[in-house]
């Protein structure tokens, strides 16, 4: 057991893009986790830093770099002996790069996990995300990769998502679902097989169920890629 | 704002016991604190930490002293920013003075917390709790000093208890809940005007409204009491 458990790494949690996405990929790491009691959980240390600077504002040129913060609160979990890193927000991805290469251990990568779970299983796939990550092509160039095309709601659409994104950073779960819903409807409509909660706050109001095709939760994907990973499988 | 900023100070949490719990508390301190977006809410560092001993099981003579690797998870939490600490585990608290020696922060008490918020209001309080806590007395000396009577279960109701918590720390809430309720009656019909739900992996399963007489849940107030001062309040 003592050889098991040392070889067990140390999740770290980059985190306050929001705090209840945070605590959401907290307790999904937990429900992964094979255990009956306390002592078998996995060691999980998290720096919940709100003050992190808004990572869409920065892409679509209005606001402050948030690279830095990211860089120093990476370190942080790297030094409290995080063995791999986890970051519970979508569009702080675009910045993987700059993470990656500041700490020694592994940073996993949300979209590269959610295309490795999608290959072979769907051909088109919507995308429910905010402007940020979709100016990117962080999923695009991901999911392109792995043979699926994109489907995105059209720029009135989007505008949409992203009320429904902040409505539920501010706290109103019930219009941000109320968003989720019609806006998820119009891309299975328009052809997609499954929809990707892409956006750390929608699966908090938008699940597996909730649409004629599967919702997908990149959290849920990547809990279970650190546990994986965690486990040494 | 900037000023408001830098006078707040970050929340450390002592985690692990059980990792639920400590998940609870977390979600409890973003709920608690009055925030519209990310850069308004708590910097919030945690050690979820479930190599930690059984609190219970030291406290009864059985088992591994929890005090070294609590007092280090502390102190972890304290040189990653923390100008405050709280412990989401009732029976931990045992080691408060330990922990609170260890570290130049405030160590908040759970139990100080409960009697504070009850004291006036109640002269009769049953306590749900595990078998550690309630042989230390933790709840009933901070009670007895708020002028509050304690009612716990029998000997053999309290082993009840003790499955009913160790079910909900393997995951199977429902049978938690079953035991919870049935037992929360108990103290209510034994003269209880309210009753804690002693142990962090209580509230996760019993909730106020649940029984005739109110329900506390110290997991609720010591977030509530992490966000005062935090905040400076």
């Amino acid at each position: 057991m003592t050889g098991g458990k040392n070889a067990r790494k140390t999740v770290g949690i980059v985190g306050g893009m929001g705090p209840e996405a945070t605590a959401d990929l907290f307790m999904k790491i937990i429900k992964a986790t094979p255990a009956s009691k306390d002592q078998e959980h996995l060691r999980i240390v998290i720096d919940n830093n709100p003050a992190i600077p808004d990572r869409t504002a920065h892409i679509l040129g209005k606001g402050e770099d948030p690279t830095p913060l990211l860089v120093e609160t990476a370190k942080n979990v790297e030094s409290m002996g995080a063995g791999l890193i986890a970051i519970p927000c979508n569009t702080a991805h675009y910045f993987h790069g700059a993470i990656q290469a500041a700490v020694k251990v592994p940073v996993l990568h949300m979209m590269q996990e959610v295309a490795r779970v999608l290959k072979g299983k769907v051909e088109r796939v919507g995308i429910l995300a905010t402007s940020g990550t979709l100016k990117t092509g962080l999923y695009h160039n991901h999911l392109a990769e792995a043979g699926i095309s994109a489907i995105v709601p059209s720029d009135e659409d989007q505008e949409e998502v992203m009320e429904a994104i902040y409505s539920v950073k501010a706290g109103n779960l019930e219009k941000g679902r109320e968003i989720a819903l019609r806006q998820g409807a119009r891309l299975v409509e328009a052809g997609a097989q499954a929809v990707i909660a892409g956006c750390t706050e929608l699966p908090l109001v938008l699940r597996d169920g909730d649409l004629e095709a599967p919702v997908v939760d990149p959290t849920k994907v990547l809990a279970e890629a650190c546990v994986r990973l965690a486990l040494g499988e």
